[in-house]
């Protein structure tokens, strides 16, 4: 059904086997930053309308790639088509961020909600089929979406926040009603990343984008749990392939013994992390991806190509057992000069092969 | 020249000696969720206009200790007091956070800085002579500082940030300004506490609010290192009396170590890291402050009392040379109800005394 892939260093490092490079992608590399996205995304008029669109959500995740030799590339969507398909109204303000029209903050809000009908998603399903059919083999695709308690926080707060008092107020005051939002959300997250799968997904990613703000111990209870269920109930091979599992916890450092274990292939950084502490750590339990901060490609580009080669480093060279992607802690910025992500890609592709055969 | 102290369990705990209870301050305690301040605020008319007067700051500062038996007081005042001291133009639009009107991107304008005359700072020393003076020796006054980094942060954003892109654009483009910049504000933060302790304060703290935005490595070279230059140049010692120094960063689990030995008497945490986890790593090098998370306090009276002794117990009970300041892992919110502030205080000394009698 699908070309035979041609690029399998992301697909190997994730499962810690022997790779010529380090792999490399960028957490939102079709994006703001690339003139080509806007042009598309002016003509679908809204996120949502590249988002819900095939053809559209295929045109823009091919896009970087021909850019930049990357090695993988990642879905188009949102983090949050799940919650919309739960019928909570997503929309997008101008520059403002997610918004949802209904928010649950109470009993009656909780009993209402239900795992989506995955039909209600159907127009994700035929993106990452048409995107890994447009891709034909160059390099794998990655499907993803928003761990349970980064979706919980949205449903709650209705949009993003800079306290979390909501959703926190709900988890403090209401445990057995955030309980619930999360098991649900758990079942709902692995139903469409499975989907996802079958769909044509060669990997798939679990984005705790607000792991980070809970304090120690809510933090296992509310968000790693759930992250721990959706990873037991995805699969680990389609089609005869293994399927890498990669969960990222934006300000997960402190817990990283713990994220380690939750059965991910691989453990997505931030950049407050030292890569090579966390490898020490981690030892040949997971492979690590990250974590430069993206701030970084600011600067000019022999600072970029210096200090991808400082985390290269900090990982140190690779060894059996060992897995490392190169990414960015976080999204890459909408104002992120294109000409400094060529100077990063090729760095980290250079010096990589540089590192293999000095060790 | 001022009264005897009272209640010293703040001091010494902060110095790890042995105290009755376990002593509780919270950050922002003079602050929006109290009605008494905001009809003070109006009385003042803007935020600056309470700080920049040594009767209101004094108002202020005493207002949550008339209603809660806290054990310490800290100036009312702000973190950029000092920037604004170079000139920079601090204001606070209403429902904003801070705004500067000068902004430090250049060559230009970091050479342009300069340490400020301490004189045009001369409100906020006669602030803390009027408190200390009004506490009377009820419990100890802390002055404050935000950390070189922290107002680096400021001064170069020109205000708050969610990404910190101007900021660490300059830092990885421009290390030479950077350091410039930074040397000059712990060289100003420096002499300013020194001014804040002649002038009455009995312990100081560093507040690293941004620290943690930075990555692995820029955090040691750009925040800590300039934490460690002020701590280093501030007295330990005044009239005969022990100064205390606390340096909390926000997101500074990962580094705790490394800020442990920075040399401070006491380190602040956020709510991310374990307290066990940090007492044992720091051992008896430096008392610990923290870190409830603010939004416990929008559960109801009984649950913020058992997430108290959570904490508590997540210390342990205190032994010889370790000491632990009950906080908050960030300023109180504005929206908190003040009665669940009353159960937290009441449960900290209650249970604290229990465990003691307990060991």
């Amino acid at each position: 059904m699908f070309a035979a892939l041609q690029n399998d260093s992301f697909l190997r490092a994730c499962l810690r086997q022997p790779t010529d490079h380090t792999p490399i992608w960028l957490m939102r590399q079709a994006g703001r930053y690339l003139p080509e996205y806007r042009a598309t995304r002016e003509q679908a008029g809204s996120f949502m309308g590249l988002a819900t669109s095939p053809d559209f959500a295929t045109e823009v995740t091919l896009q970087p790639l021909e850019r930049f030799p990357l090695d993988a590339a990642i879905l188009f969507s949102d983090i949050l088509t799940v919650p919309d398909a739960m019928g909570l109204g997503l929309s997008f303000q101008q520059g403002e961020g997610p918004k949802f029209a209904k928010v649950v903050r109470d009993e009656a809000a909780v009993a209402a909600l239900q795992v989506p009908d995955l039909d209600k998603l159907r127009y994700v399903f035929d993106a990452v089929t048409s995107i890994r059919r447009a891709l034909n083999g160059r390099v794998p695709l990655i499907g993803f979406s928003g761990s349970p308690w980064t979706l919980a926080c949205y449903m709650v707060e209705g949009g993003g926040s800079d306290d979390y008092r909501q959703v926190k107020s709900l988890m403090y005051a209401r445990p057995d009603l955030m309980h619930r939002i999360l098991d649900l959300n758990a079942r709902a997250v692995a139903a469409y990343l499975n989907a996802q799968i079958e769909a044509g997904a060669q990997a798939v990613m679990v984005f705790d984008s607000w792991g980070g703000v809970l304090a120690d111990g809510a933090f296992q209870q509310f968000s790693l749990a759930y992250s721990r269920q959706v990873l037991a109930a995805v699969k680990t091979e389609h089609d005869g392939q293994r399927i890498p599992r990669i969960l990222f916890t934006k300000g997960g450092g402190l817990w990283l013994d713990e994220i380690a274990d939750a059965g991910a292939d691989v453990v997505g950084l931030d950049w407050t992390m030292n890569l090579g502490t966390a490898r020490a750590r981690v030892g040949d339990r997971v492979a690590l991806q990250g974590n430069l901060d993206p701030n970084v490609l600011f600067a000019p580009p022999e600072a970029v190509r210096a200090q991808a080669r400082a985390l290269l480093d900090s990982f140190g060279a690779p060894t059996p057992g060992s897995g490392h992607i190169f990414n960015l802690g976080h999204g890459i910025s909408q104002f992120t000069p294109p000409e400094h992500v060529t100077a990063l890609v090729d760095e980290v592709h250079r010096y990589s092969r540089q590192q293999r055969a000095a060790g």
